[in-house]
């Protein structure tokens, strides 16, 4: 069954679309969880597809890492490792390239670096990218690229930035012809949204099957965040999926909606549920302030979830001031439940054409 | 509805039996999960449920130094507090009094020491542990005792005996009249049988649901163990349930049934998981070994527990060297689940009248 995606709704700039996948369909707008090392961290597979979460995504970076492809490729792939039977989307590993190793050297061959977790030298290119993603068996791979560090130093920016379409070239080449699996190109280009602009042609002359936005989320304002999107993303293929990497917050899911994109991924849930911070309907809770201590409510009984449902503040207070696994666990299932009701009554509100209003309605609560 | 007790079936010295509670049914010989802090470590509530465990056990030192008694309380007791429905065991705090607290000083009155959290001075007596257990809604509740530590000092044993039976008294008075609950007595007496055997007659008198062997497990060889319960189990209220404290290994458990124990707590199961231990049907699994690397096999197929049969070695290997979360639960659940598949099993060979065939058969293979 070849891969599809559909654009089934407009309304004031947000999309609605399908990603129809032999693994099941991913609707978008579509939040991704991360499970960057095969699995997402404290939750149960079970526990991720009751979210009602549609796709996944790992690293290859720290796949590759460890436990090595070998050990996931004898298991079938990421599917058969990790028991998750939903579509998998991967990353090349060039952005922890950036933001993880150690003595990273760039050459027009690839990236060679130091492994963050032993020091080993490491090699990643486009080839070896795409061909440990082909092993992972995702079901969306990504083009490896090279992802500069923040700088204003646009001549920097440029030669990267052409490095990375020359590296998009030749991922796509190693991709090669597969119809049940998209290859996605990113863009890059830094602070200068000309060279965003240029990027995105020279991509789209390739031709993806979708199209990311990469090196935002970086901690630039949002704002700045917004003014990218707001420029790129209607130059992007109508009927292709848009991606905005690494993002966010609701609040920066649901401004980028209204700009026109389809897919998200942030460890934000599950990070912040391993410290004891819940995101709900209402705002944002420390369940760590003793506050709680007297608070019998459930976290958040908004959100249709065990975890947000069946335990109290007051108990998950005392879990987390114990250092109790399962605090993890309650927290970070919930915090993924709640994205993904956000999603799902965003993509009602498209289909509904009352998108604006959901968006007047929400966005100053969720900005936080 | 009131609780009780029925002896179903005697086999070769092991005994079939049920207790009947309002919150469920307690299949004997039955083995309790341990919830110290008000969540049996690493799991969900509904994981626990899967095991097939029909009880668990809570820690009345540890709820009494957090969250203290007060938030349990308001929640409706440990059942509404942690979302757990089925009956729940408390144990009085003795034990932890001599195993975790400091500068212990003990009085006819009660305990006095330091909290191992905070340092706080504490007190504990037969009055206030019974009334915290009864705040905290335990179906089955334990006599607050002194837990001498380990000496062949025969003179300070029995001055403890002597000392734990008046508070046993207390106990029983602090109890009262509930029919929905149970009150067990614990038979102390260190190594000296005949002291045990004084004190459970004296227990008996007085007259409680339940009697349990305190003061075992607790480093001596299997073999006295087996010796000190073989003496004093056929003494116990045959209609009565027998509990063995703290234990214990699968050999443990196969061992105490032939010598008549109903019941049992231990840690073993969660605190082994959360270091990548299994217990399965062929043996001990240390899963951090390298050898599990090239292991596709599921954790242990013998098991009906999502955990067992669905993950395979080689995968939580992986998750072991990456300190993932899922690891420990992953291997916590199935252990539990093995535990509750060898309670089920041993069940049926009683129910069945072969049980010595299934000890003969299993007991070296799992006397590990």
């Amino acid at each position: 069954m070849p891969v599809k995606f559909s654009l089934l709704n407009e309304d004031n700039g947000a999309r609605l679309g399908r990603i129809e996948t032999k693994r099941g369909n991913i609707d978008t707008p579509a939040f991704m969880p991360v499970g960057t090392a095969a699995t997402v961290k404290a939750l149960t597979v079970d526990q991720i597809e009751q979210t009602g979460s549609q796709i996944i995504l790992c690293n290859t970076y720290h796949l590759y890492l460890r436990p090595g492809t070998e050990r996931i490729e004898r298991a079938g792939g990421l599917h058969g490792f990790m028991n998750f039977s939903k579509p998998i989307l991967t990353d090349s590993g060039g952005f922890q390239v950036m933001s993880l190793s150690k003595n990273t050297k760039i050459s027009e061959d690839g990236a060679t670096f130091n492994s963050h977790i032993d020091g080993k030298k490491i090699f990643l290119s486009p080839e070896i990218s795409i061909d440990i993603q082909k092993k992972l068996n995702a079901d969306i791979v990504m083009v490896f690229d090279e992802c500069p560090e923040y700088t204003k130093d646009k001549d920097r920016i440029k030669s990267s930035m052409d490095l990375s379409i020359r590296w998009a070239q030749r991922s796509k080449i190693e991709f090669g012809t597969n119809n049940e699996k998209m290859l996605f190109g990113i863009v890059q280009g830094g602070i200068f949204n000309d060279l965003r602009k240029e990027c995105l042609e020279r991509l789209t002359d390739i031709g993806f099957d979708g199209y990311a936005l990469g090196g935002l989320a970086v901690g630039e304002p949002q704002d700045e965040m917004f003014k990218t999107v707001e420029e790129i993303s209607p130059l992007m293929d109508k009927y292709k999926p848009r991606y905005v990497m690494g993002t966010g917050t609701p609040g920066d899911l649901l401004g980028a909606v209204k700009r026109g994109i389809d897919m998200f991924d942030c460890v934000l849930p599950t990070r912040s549920g391993r410290t004891g911070l819940a995101f709900t309907w209402d705002g944002k809770l420390n369940l760590r302030n003793s506050k709680y201590t007297n608070d019998d409510k459930p976290l958040d009984q908004n959100v249709d979830c065990p975890a947000s449902q069946l335990y109290s503040r007051n108990y998950l207070n005392h879990l987390i001031n114990c250092n109790e696994i399962l605090a993890s666990t309650l927290i970070s299932w919930h915090n993924i439940a709640f994205f993904q009701d956000l999603m799902r009554k965003i993509r009602i509100s498209i289909k509904n054409g009352n998108f604006q209003d959901f968006y007047n309605q929400h966005f100053e609560k969720l900005n936080y």
